[in-house]
């Protein structure tokens, strides 16, 4: 049997998508559900941080991760060997999630028992940075090889974020990346959000990215 | 003065985009102009590619550059310092360039006596696969650092180019990128598609992209 089920997801029926965000939220927040959105370009690293995130933290809180991909079961089959409770959310196309799909996928994932549901979102910088999915918050991944003038390209995405993982720090010997100029070009789009520098391959920072995750599930909590 | 306009792309007007592009097709053959669409995520180096590329082929044919960006201009920056003739277009918030944007941007460029035209679209590997610009070929990016599993991910891209240019080759010291399974897992979506390793960054295997391009660009004009 499948360690994890494939919902196709449905397009949404509601037009006000950023009242039905605050409806997710209001509904998660009754739950003690946390819902961290990660967004990010293709290839940045979602997956493999995902699976440090579950190590770091499986043993203090039960995780729920819903992978949303427009077709294929890559990354839900990568998750499910980790343990962590996963859904793979076909978007059949479509290249973002919004509030209510979100919805889809949480009660696909029968996230009530779930202290932190993290939804993977489609691997694009431009689009799933314009709809709310009524998560807790949102965290990107800007890896190494994609360079540091990202946030000048992608303005929205940095602009809505409330932490910013710089992925694949294991290797800066190849790629020239400046995190000073990175880290003022996120401040002056976003002053409050939070950088933190990580290799999801060797581990480093990961604590650091847990700590974060951690605090904002037990305020999430309180 | 700047080297180069900016244009603010308008919604197109169209119903039938696929329509479009077959106009948008004609017209560039009669006037004897090749376009090149290049599409990839964000940060694969389409840019430094196009400045091997002018390097590679600008004594030869002329070629005319259309910078497609939600906002910001710094790769026509870049572009503009190569002397080739570019324009940048912004795109608005919208995460792909259809075939009545790409025509505003030809006009925008005055491209009727430009060899080859090259829309470098924005960074994204779902949303352009979707739209028919109108181009005389599709290529498309993909860097080492991304990993060689996304033509499972992003299957649509993958059908739909006739070139793919596997940059940042100089990187692979860091990375783990099995270039048999990549050309199989392409293959299998489009068998005609042509795989290109690269280096944008040292120079490596730009001769056979230049050719590559060079035999299509004389084609189009036979």
């Amino acid at each position: 049997m499948e360690k994890f089920r494939v919902l196709e997801i449905k397009k949404s029926v509601f037009e006000d998508n950023d009242r039905e965000a605050d409806e997710v939220r209001k509904e998660l927040k009754e739950k003690k559900t946390f819902l961290l959105n990660l967004m990010s370009s293709p290839g940045s690293g979602k997956t493999t941080t995902l699976m440090r995130t579950i190590e770091a933290l499986g043993n203090e809180m039960k995780i729920g991760v819903m992978e949303a991909d427009i077709d294929s079961d890559v990354d839900a089959h990568t998750i499910a060997s980790s343990g962590a409770k996963v859904i793979q959310l076909h978007t059949g196309g479509m290249c973002h999630l919004d509030a209510g799909m979100t919805r889809q996928g949480l009660e696909g994932l029968k996230a009530d028992d779930v202290d932190l549901a993290i939804l993977e979102n489609v691997g694009n910088l431009v689009c799933p940075a314009e709809f709310d999915t009524g998560a807790s918050k949102n965290a990107m991944i800007l890896s190494v090889p994609e360079g540091d003038d990202k946030p000048l390209k992608y303005p929205l995405m940095f602009s809505i974020v409330d932490v910013v993982l710089i992925n694949k720090i294991d290797t800066l010997s190849c790629f020239d990346f400046d995190f000073e100029a990175f880290e003022e070009r996120v401040k002056k789009l976003n002053p409050a959000a939070k950088v933190i520098p990580v290799s999801a391959k060797t581990g480093e920072g990961i604590e650091k990215w847990a700590d974060w995750l951690r605090g904002e599930v037990q305020s999430w909590n309180a």
